[in-house]
């Protein structure tokens, strides 16, 4: 495979913060970048080159940005199947339609997890009321019922502690594919981040803790609390789904730890540039971003040391218009998404604290 | 003076790679940019968000430009007197029009400098070869001939070191408003960088160290070789400049120095982020760019400390084509300004090396 030249066009699906900073690091690197997305006030349209607005089931101009780019990726998991196909058409889709298909449908996810030897929370696909009951019967309480697919930031889930809370969960997924997970008592969130490039190598970043409040990521915090043992069963899972999948580019694994066990199971997989990721801009040797654009473009992957002790903060809604107090914080690194309208909840930007290595630290 | 908030749009004069860093930069604080430049193909286009291809004599295009933004900036000095005129009348200009017209005439410049308490080398001014003679007499050899304006990169410069070279001077100058410069023994040629915000307050950055090649920018090393009174002497000297220009935005001052003596001579002065200062971006706790985005938009000025040891080096024509070499290097950051055409000279790229300060170093 011959890599893919700075000054060529890379395509983006998407494009929200994680497509404006892609584009971002594609830009750093010498490569223009066409977004495409349906939402015409797209923050990433404003750091590329080309974009298009359109529907992701417009056939032609999917086929017509494809053929516009020497590689494709995407900043989202609920690309659609069709329009991963017309992509890969005409273009390099980078990572594969096959990590977008699997991530898309948690059946699907934890079925290839447990044959990757990943241990998961056990889980049963239910559709009816019956076939909930069942499930219930084998996977015993508490249990958290998901719809299998587009599922995001808490959204589709409901916790199960007794059989009145059933009813509910049929109201919730209208018979709609879906699974019961067996709940998990665990201490602590973490994120395994790795990249793996063209040629099969894999680099992990150092992991990272996450602390989620109303179900969005609240903060990271790298290093992560956790042994040595954890940090380096986390990053060899993250490994050999990367290594499964026969992946291209970023992957994010999010994952559970209970302390006391030192067991380590994978809640679920995210085939790209990921929230828990963006310390590694100024927190890491290389950025998150900055190593997915090299692995698609069969690049070698850069170094992924932390360069200190790092804190990431989301910044959502109208924490945005406390903007002054982070760029006046001397420690803070301040990123502004460019969105204008800051709704509550919505990620508007992020802090990055750098307790940077110093002569007299062990 | 109320700041430019984030999603306000930048206006920058200038398309080349420094407007394309800054376009960068103001997009990780959510700035949206407009980049005015007469060529098509300006490498700045490619992370902007709006631009305008047109001549800086085109007044209704630039009318309609800095109407269209809250702020306007420039990454080249030789912006014409008219076209700031037109920009600052609807628009913010920073830095001043002043700076455009202390720096680009290298008279008024060093007779401001020295107005400022900053030493220069002497210098007389001449246009006619009699004049040419008589400021020789007073300046004495060797001497080297300036054009007032528009010289960069060593361009229109001549070495005087015998009366025969008179004539060569006369050639090249052809009798536009020149002067003449006595020659300076010097060791060393070093930046100071500093940002001046809205209120008056400076930041200073380490002083970097220069080495020129063919008259172009090879290398920049930071801490440069010299005593820690000098690295003090040269940030006060910009930092007067700064103040008595009541400037806002970054300014880089190049100066040389003698080892011996401890002296410390202006050489020049740049009203604009500079070339000596991109080792920032990777290397210290702000980048030039951000900075110069900070001050221009009346927020605080960020910190200037070094992370480390840091080298920049310019990738100038075919060394572009090297890009793997400094990919697979795990110390370097690779910068490709997104230009196709490697010309012979021609600024491409550059890399910066970074030995971080680590816990075992003194």
């Amino acid at each position: 495979m011959t890599a893919v030249k700075p000054g060529s066009t890379i395509g983006i699906l998407g494009g929200g913060q994680l497509g404006r900073m892609l584009a971002l690091a594609a830009a750093k690197l010498g490569y223009r970048t066409h977004i495409f997305c349906p939402d015409e006030r797209s923050p990433a349209f404003h750091v590329a080159r080309q974009f298009t607005i359109a529907p992701y089931e417009n056939e032609e101009a999917l086929a017509e940005f494809a053929k516009s780019c020497a590689v494709v990726t995407y900043e989202f998991e609920n690309v659609p199947a069709k329009t991963a196909e017309i992509v890969a058409r005409h273009s390099n889709l980078r990572p594969c339609a096959r990590a977008l298909k699997i991530s898309q449908d948690r059946l699907l996810e934890k079925t290839f997890l447990n044959e990757c030897g990943v241990t998961t929370a056990p889980f049963q696909p239910f559709e009816t009321e019956e076939e909930l009951t069942a499930a219930f019967r084998v996977i015993g309480r508490p249990a958290v019922a998901k719809t299998r697919r587009m599922g995001y930031d808490g959204k589709g889930q409901i916790l199960i502690k007794n059989r009145q809370d059933i009813d509910r969960v049929m109201e919730v997924t209208g018979g709609a594919p879906s699974i019961l997970e067996g709940f998990v008592q665990f201490d602590r969130e973490i994120s395994a981040i790795v990249a793996r490039s063209v040629e099969g190598d894999v680099a992990a970043f150092p992991v990272g803790e996450n602390v989620h409040t109303n179900h969005i990521l609240d903060t990271t915090d790298v290093p992560a609390t956790i042994t040595e043992v954890v940090e380096a069963k986390a990053k060899v899972m993250a490994t050999r789904i990367a290594n499964a999948l026969d992946y291209v580019g970023v992957l994010a694994v999010e994952m559970f730890v209970n302390d006391k066990t030192g067991d380590v199971i994978v809640n679920e997989i995210a085939p790209r540039v990921h929230n828990s990721g963006h310390w590694t801009i100024e927190g890491a040797e290389t950025s998150q971003f900055e190593q997915h654009i090299r692995a698609i473009c069969g690049l070698p992957l850069g170094p992924t040391k932390a360069l200190g002790k790092v804190r990431m903060k989301n910044l959502l809604g109208k924490d945005i218009l406390e903007y002054e107090q982070y760029l006046a914080d001397t420690n803070a690194h301040f990123h502004h998404y460019g969105k204008l309208d800051p709704r509550d909840g919505r990620k508007m930007g992020h802090v990055t604290w750098v307790e940077r290595f110093r002569p007299e630290e062990k």
